[in-house]
């Protein structure tokens, strides 16, 4: 149990890095081929199967929404045997103009891996 | 430890009912006075604090939103010393229109009682 946190604040950390700097190798590396997500906000929104579905998403995020990067700051931590739900602040430019957010994120670890993500938002901007 | 998850897990089966029902004075008696919230949605958008104000906020979303009740199922569990985090579906009439949505609502339990409520939501509906 105290391995699959581990396992998902690791994954927390790249899937962090990656919002701020648009390289996701490292937190793509540590998905299932057959990871699920769910989004709020359209292209993506609703329920996505699929690793290479995933790389699609965050590269979109990257190159398309928050080109200038996201800065997440965790606020909560909770988990149980098999998710781990972070609750965090975000910042950042979305699409030039100033965006702040909170979030709760969370990461469904199996085989010491990421098998699911879903992201619930505190306030949905339209673009 | 364990106290606190059953705490806000009464709490929530309450909060549950609330919206079910319009019944909201199970769960308006186990929150603190300074008790502070977060919804994602005008008029209740963003941080508020107070008990008071929380009651008018559940009154409103019974008398004005969900007046044929919200059913909640819960999906999954999730916890801390202080924080217990559930995620779910929800299912209803929102002002006659069919409703469904993924939620986290987040609960903080001090002194038996809950202190803190966030909601995050997958989909932001317009009214």
């Amino acid at each position: 149990m105290m391995n699959n946190i581990a396992i998902a604040k690791q994954a927390f950390d790249y899937f962090s890095h990656g919002l701020a700097s648009g390289e996701w190798d490292n937190f793509l590396a540590m998905l299932t081929e057959d990871f699920t997500f769910s989004f709020p906000i359209a292209p993506f929104q609703g329920r996505n199967i699929g690793k290479d579905k995933a790389e699609r998403f965050f590269n979109y995020v990257s190159t398309q929404v928050f080109t200038e990067g996201l800065y997440l700051t965790v606020e909560r931590i909770t988990s149980n045997e098999t998710t781990v739900v972070f609750e965090v602040q975000s910042q950042g430019l979305m699409s030039g103009n100033p965006y702040q957010n909170q979030a709760a994120i969370s990461f469904d670890v199996r085989d010491n891996l990421i098998c699911g993500y879903r992201e619930y938002l505190s306030f949905i901007y339209s673009r």
